[in-house]
């Protein structure tokens, strides 16, 4: 039989890469892990409650999986998904883990497949493939699990060795559940990360409303520029206060701006009474970055640029589901004209991060690299959402190292609210950067030696130091 | 003295991965070929005329391979290629091939290579390589053979293993060849494809002429709307008479439009009467894109769209030597918003296969493998033209798997007008397809028996169930 | 102890491979060296003095050195790099070294690393790392051969195997120093290039100027279209005169046109006046491309256009270093439609060389191999800048050898002004050309004599025959 998991998963056949990937690989696969941007629910952490059915848990809130699951015909209902309608779907966690288990198949040769089964095998004990006929069995398994006291969210988390974890809330968040998680007297390091689009983004639902409460919040009156930027800097500061080393933005293309005092106070009243010219909208969301940037240097947050998705791309599913729900597409995303107002004004701080993460691979190693290897302010996240994955990964590192080098991008991040995927994950990016680094000395283009220090490197010390955790 | 095809050809050279690749490709190198998308000329299977020589049948209609001498100083002429004007060309076969022979080591690195080395090799026996020294020898054994009833149309049909194969016809056609092949009891599968373009596309030359043609053809009123979607439907039930299970359309961009009727009326009103705005033109091409698909979703047939490529780039070349020439040239396409209005329109549809081809690997990991990673009605064809070489087919796999898997593609299409290649091609995919699926093995990122089921899928049945054939 | 430069580096490690890619670098390691598009000082050649200390002459001049360190917070001035401003900047070079050497490490992974451990092995003997703790060591070593006579300029261009290397002047050079290298009888091959971008681009800096000094120094009246073009003419034969076998055209953009005499005309009297239209200035260098080309008919030079970089991307950095200081950005370019108007012009040509160099790697497998692997005047230059590297060599050959084949392209140029580390560059260049081509025999798509022949082809021969040298 063939364990799930291999010891040499992802390593190079060549006999003395292999070795020296192992080699490196054994240094580095029980550092903490650092996961400075995440999706996890802080809530977890905070009440502590066993986890739901294993459908609940490892299905029915994963993209990735239901996204696949739809793509040959499954309904999302059939799934567990819930309609905005509030219309029937599938709640027995049993049937929707049957349904999975029959479409497995489907997964070969993506990463969705390497985490799963690393979580059946490395969480749960499980050592035969998920197919129809063991569905049952290894859902009676995990769900027994699930109810165990060292399965529950805090137990995972110290078994995990996670050394710190970001969540991340929106600008009105009230925090509730870090102050709970505070109050509790676990030591367990959860943090937030400040993501403000929803008070930053003219487009995004309630915008008006949003910049209202955000005035209530603060006691800063969001009607005037100076004190919208006055309010954001509050929440910040209180986002600080819970730990946060970072704030997020993600819009929907790289664009900047570095507008005059006068001419950004001109735009914030247009848009702040709903302006309906789609460029006005646009500018405001593009002076915003650089505002936050130069929040940044005052506060030391670190800024990561999120850009080109397009989200909820089907009308009807966004319509019946609502976000997120597996039709966020990439496109085409410029960075070079895009970011050059922001760079003008803040790029060469050397106190500043600003760290970008992209969808769009051809920029890599035409813009991305480029940029960072030369700006003090700049770094690259890693390999993003669709691309977090072996493959992904390795062509970040082919496209980006020869430019920007390692010490210009920070690491990895797991990105993800499948919280018991996050040793997975962070497996999957080290076995694969040791791959790497193991063909770097194979290739004779590096001292053993040096992959030593990189690998530990790539694995905790730079996310560490680039998020100031 | 090497043999022309290695038995190992595009294997992994690392001894594990290579004995991986050997047995994945021992349990499918037998298999039928499916090849459900391919310009070869009924006529032949019609009639089962002897092949003409050497030169006219391996090397004058090649575009891969008149290119490429071209682009090295040979002139068309001098390969035999047909002016317009009917100007002098080189006529003698022994010449041309000679020609060829000559330059024959420009190939080097190239599918045309593999392909032509395959044919020389298992069709023709030969085993010694292709060079000015041995260019006689070998026209003259292949000449020899081509005379021989076992050598004709519908024995290599045979020989070839093909269980069917599609043709494409333009939807005037008369399908006299399609019929007499069903008139002579020959059992082999040649099917036809639905190819509008001179129907559907403004810019196409006599547009209007072959608008009037077509409501002749099929009684509609050509000069109305309904009337012209009417005769679409006609002509495509004729097809469907004679095998075809898809159409095919090649229009320069991804566009593609969904008006109300009203508006697609009225603009067709514009178009039939010879609209001079570029838009518009574009527009009715983006429209009729989505109108095939409402077709599709009613008389099944699938839908191929194969976009950008900057048709007959050369101006002199065009005007001398008409089409096809070589010059046709991919171009950046994107697809994201551009496939939107089609897929709000039908791309839920779960009974509808759209099949999607580019010439800009860009949008493989970026767009495609996103889209049809989640729409259930969208799948990705095969690496395409300049691209179906090891090295695209590789790309291919390794941009797409990882987000839309194997089962949202639909295995291998040749897309060749050169008949004696098609078990070559075939052949080249299979390969590449176990080569990457060994690697898979070898990484532990999949086991041995999904590798080998994957393989017979990627070979044969994912083609014959995506095509419904 | 690990020597700085193994004998198998960048080779696959794979034994079969290996020992395929030792024999063919056995064959062509000992070639000449060919440098057909370089920025080495003619100055050097022609005065042939000591070069200065270490550091002014291989980290002070290097943007891809001082770039890297400029990223992680060292200051330029501290590297020695002078103000425009003229204020105090670094001119220890010992201090400078050591700074260096303290962060040597950010260039794992590097291109430069190779480079600069193989002028330290092969040039000055050197064979323990470059750390902190043997800066000191390593500088007094190096100093100290820089004042022997077999270190200078000539010597060293001997020693090298040089058997021709071009440097680069603008059309106003007097080339003064190429004129000594002549006078003095040593027999070493500098030729120079024609890089009229100052009187060619309306852009460029003193761009009136610069025609009123090209007409006195021709005679030819640049007030007038017809003197312009005559002036041009004069000065490629005058650059000709001192060997010169092309031109460099350093374009943002790939555009060309190909305008009307009377029209192109009238377009240069409204650029020769100071045209404020960024259109009309654009229109005109794309006309210039298309003149050039056409005067390359003439006089046999060859044509290199360089596209895509967005040059001094940090208005701060551009103001306080002036040009050349690492903010070069690659971008998106396009090349399709860019190039139709010069191709429809000159395209078909045989006896034209058009030489395209990309920083847009989308555009090797997309654009440029199908455009070069029809169109007789072009070839396809060699992976350049930031893509003259390990990895972006072999994207190179994987994305473009397909379709465009090994002979629609160049061979290696070393494009650098870091004369020390020539040999590093081309030793580079080959050894992934043989990894690549071993790779091939390996998987059994090419012979090993074939691969023999070609890796002195594209270690030599290749760039000899297209460059006319």
């Amino acid at each position: 039989m063939v364990a799930l998991t291999d010891p040499d998963l992802l390593f190079p056949p060549e006999a003395q890469s292999r070795s020296l990937a192992r080699d490196l690989y054994a240094g580095v696969k029980n550092l903490p892990i650092v996961s400075p941007h995440g999706h996890t629910d802080p809530r977890w952490y905070a009440l502590n409650e066993p986890f739901p059915d294993p459908a609940q848990l490892l299905i029915v809130p994963d993209h990735y999986i239901f996204r696949m699951l739809f793509s040959q015909g499954v309904r999302l209902e059939d799934l567990g998904v819930a309609t905005l309608g509030g219309g029937p779907v599938e709640t027995d966690g049993r049937t929707i883990w049957r349904r999975f288990a029959e479409y497995y198949y489907l997964f070969r040769g993506t990463p969705t497949r390497l985490w799963f089964d690393h979580v059946l095998a490395h969480l749960f004990g499980i050592d035969e493939p998920l197919t129809a006929a063991t569905a049952d069995r290894h859902y009676d398994t995990i769900a027994t699990l699930l109810q165990w006291e060292n399965f529950r969210p805090r137990a995972l988390f110290e078994r995990f060795n996670i050394e710190a974890i970001a969540t991340t809330e929106g600008a009105l968040d009230d925090l509730q559940w870090h102050q709970m998680i505070r109050d509790s007297g676990w030591q367990g390091r959860v943090v937030t990360a400040y993501r403000p689009d929803a008070v930053v983004d003219p487009d995004f639902e309630g915008f008006s409303t949003n910049l209202d409460q955000l005035g209530e919040i603060t006691g800063c009156d969001t009607g005037s520029w100076g004190g919208y930027l006055d309010a954001h800097r509050q929440r910040r500061a209180f986002f600080k206060s819970f730990g946060a080393t970072s704030s997020d933005h993600g819009h929907p293309t790289a664009e900047t701006a570095n507008l005059s005092d006068a001419a950004a106070q001109e735009l914030f009243n247009r848009v702040r009474r709903g302006s309906d010219d789609e460029r006005e909208r646009k500018l405001f969301r593009a002076q915003m970055l650089t505002e936050m940037a130069k929040m940044s240097l005052d506060d030391g947050l670190v800024l990561q640029i999120h850009p080109g998705s397009q989200r909820n791309h089907s009308r009807a599913v966004f319509e019946k589901f609502g976000r997120d729900k597996g039709f966020d597409i990439p496109t085409r995303t410029d960075y070079v004209m895009a970011l050059k107002p922001l760079l003008d004004c803040v790029g060469l701080e050397r106190d500043l991060t600003v760290i970008l993460f992209t969808l769009d691979e051809t920029s890599y190693a035409r813009e991305l690299a480029p940029l960072a290897g030369v700006y003090p302010a700049l770094k690259l996240g890693p390999a993003w959402w669709f691309h977090d994955s072996p493959e992904g990964m390795r062509r970040f590192r082919e496209m980006t190292t020869e430019t920007a080098g390692f010490y210009n991008t920070v690491g990895f991040n797991d990105d993800t609210r499948a919280f018991p995927s996050i040793p997975a994950r962070h497996d999957v990016a080290r076995r694969v950067d040791c791959a790497f680094l193991a063909r770097l000395v194979a290739e004779h283009r590096l001292r053993e030696d040096e992959a030593h220090e990189l690998a530990g490197e790539l694995a905790y010390t730079l996310a560490k130091k680039a998020y100031r955790l």
